[in-house]
């Protein structure tokens, strides 16, 4: 291991966020010099303005847009809270320091200007968002680092990592413990050095994480297991994409068969409506679904729940979704609607410890020809 | 790294853990042969059987017990589903493998006798903490894996872990990523090789650990940095445990000023009222309070929430449980009742990003004699 660092993306990143963001602050300067209103212009954020981008095959912010404009008080307080947040993160970046959406809003209470202290979290974290819609730069690029980590990789991957201390060349299955390899908050840091994957398997459980590792199935058949821990965090979506983009790998993707399982297929798959100018960054849209399918519970016979009245909402709200309107989707959830259940995916333990990894996963990867 | 794994303490563990594990079984057949109607006696779990054992130092289960008989149906029955429990842990131990508590509660439909299967989940989560009680031998010994693993390590120990795959020799701060070191579902596959910690920092948020790892808080303290997550898993606990006795190292633990996260500190101190029979196992009675005070509060003037009535009321809950009837906890809440305030520890970010590790810890470890 060598404590180098080459002048890597990361670094060329960091001087395009900080060259937009002072952007940002110079077009609201040269409106105040003309004589103009300042304003900050933004796509409306809703399920009705979001359409398909059809040459990056995935969802994306439609035409109609909302302004934030400094012709009311509470505007110009929404754009002076604005220029201190760029401020602040221009510093930060010059400093190559990061901090969290947290330490943000606490910090604002230590500005000179006490209007643009942010009111709750709610606040600082929309801005941020703002910020990089109309910045085109992701927060990773700001150095915003989320609340929680990433999850974990284990498999036929050896990664060098760029960390504060020196590089780290790590292989995901000799050098690491039972645990893994723990993913960063930016995994942009990480470059793929050499592996023998086949295909990415994307986990939503830890229990079915762990029966897979146990039951060696990422050796058997040299598969990368991700473990998402439930809706997954950024970091765990955009190392999913990067393996598919830059290594050319299937991925799939493993869940309990409820809407809400549905939906985390659909974060790593299609992007989320409240980040859907992120979806270029983090979905994969060629990422297929291998959860437990309605259709399972009926085929096997899987110990159910029925569903609450919160999962029928949802199953109907997925019906009106535009990223769920495939043939698929559609019958699988009138399906599920029709029998009234769900099923996790350790339901499968039903028929022995071993069948999710000898006859679940073999029998439905054979048919979608991943194996 | 070597593939071979010596006859180690885990596998006198279990051995042990299916011994006893047949003689619960042994006893209730002995019952049935001496014409004695089975039954099998359990300790009270309520806050009012929990007393102080001066010898280990940690709250324990008093003498108050419970019975469950077999003179009636529904106690029959939870004698049916022990016994069966039981032959499917000897037969795990047998095979070397593992399970979840979910898998354990799915599987049982695959049972032959339908009165042996479980009605739900927390059916079957209770009788294993019971056979953890009435066994003496620890849910980790039987093979019963959590479903969410434990947190992250980072800091100066070398350490080595057994695992399927044979041994992996790892170093928390040069061998991992700035994620740091997955702590395996059973910490007791690791072995200490080697280490320059002066003391150990266990720290509730991901916010937070970041920024003390960012700060190079671990390299300019020799510190090892534990991330609790919340509510520490049952591997986090233990192998803060096993650093402080068997390393002989101080146990700090840095977390937000409000009654849930004092409840994380008497998880890692004190161990739960759910499962005083594992104190011993769990619990480090010497671990401090480093995390945010209600004096600090008042003496850095932190930004604030008002205190809800569900935090009044884990307070008062708080005054009245032996566990907290010390000097120091009895004058801090009583100060917070008092304020009606609470604080993330993040809110330190108010008085700057290195406020927390260039005054904030220094300052408070200083005064309690670690630093």
């Amino acid at each position: 291991m060598s404590a180098d660092t080459p002048e890597s993306d990361t670094k060329l990143n960091e001087a395009e966020a900080r060259e937009q963001l002072i952007d940002l602050a110079a077009d609201i300067y040269d409106q105040f010099e003309r004589g103009d209103i300042p304003q900050m212009s933004l796509p409306t954020r809703t399920k009705s303005n979001i359409v398909f981008d059809d040459e990056s095959g995935v969802w994306v912010y439609g035409d109609r847009t909302s302004t934030r404009s400094a012709n009311s008080v509470r505007g110009a307080r929404k754009l002076l809270k604005a220029a201190y947040t760029v401020e602040f993160l221009a510093q930060q970046l010059d400093e190559d320091r990061s901090s969290t959406l947290r330490e943000l809003y606490y910090l604002s209470e230590s500005w000179d200007s006490e209007d643009a202290g942010f009111n709750d979290q709610d606040e600082s974290n929309q801005l941020v968002e703002d910020l990089e819609i109309v910045s085109g730069v992701t927060r990773e690029d700001f150095h915003m680092r989320p609340e929680e980590s990433g999850a974990t990789l284990m498999g036929p991957l050896e990664l060098r990592e760029q960390t504060r201390r020196g590089e780290r060349d790590i292989h995901c299955q000799e050098d690491v413990g039972e645990g893994g390899y723990q993913i960063p908050n930016n995994p942009d840091t990480i470059e793929f050095l050499d592996h023998d994957i086949d295909f990415v398997l994307a986990v939503e459980t830890g229990g079915m994480r762990d029966r897979l590792i146990e039951n060696g199935f990422d050796t058997d058949y040299n598969c990368l297991v991700v473990h998402l821990k439930g809706q997954p965090a950024r970091a765990t979506r955009r190392i999913t994409k990067r393996l598919h983009d830059e290594l050319d790998l299937p991925v799939v993707v493993f869940t309990d068969g409820d809407p809400w399982s549905y939906r985390i297929f659909g974060s790593v798959a299609y992007g989320s409506i409240k980040s859907a100018h992120l979806s270029e960054y983090l979905a994969t849209p060629e990422a297929e679904y291998v959860g437990i399918r309605p259709q399972d519970i009926v085929d096997y016979d899987l110990p159910t729940d029925p569903l609450a009245d919160s999962d029928v909402n949802a199953l109907e709200s997925e019906l009106e979704d535009p990223r769920f309107q495939t043939d698929f989707w559609e019958e699988q959830i009138e399906l599920q609607l029709d029998i009234g259940k769900k099923a996790e995916q350790q339901a499968l333990a039903a028929q022995g410890l071993d069948f999710v990894t000898d006859t679940y996963l073999p029998d439905r990867l054979g048919e979608m020809g991943i194996l």
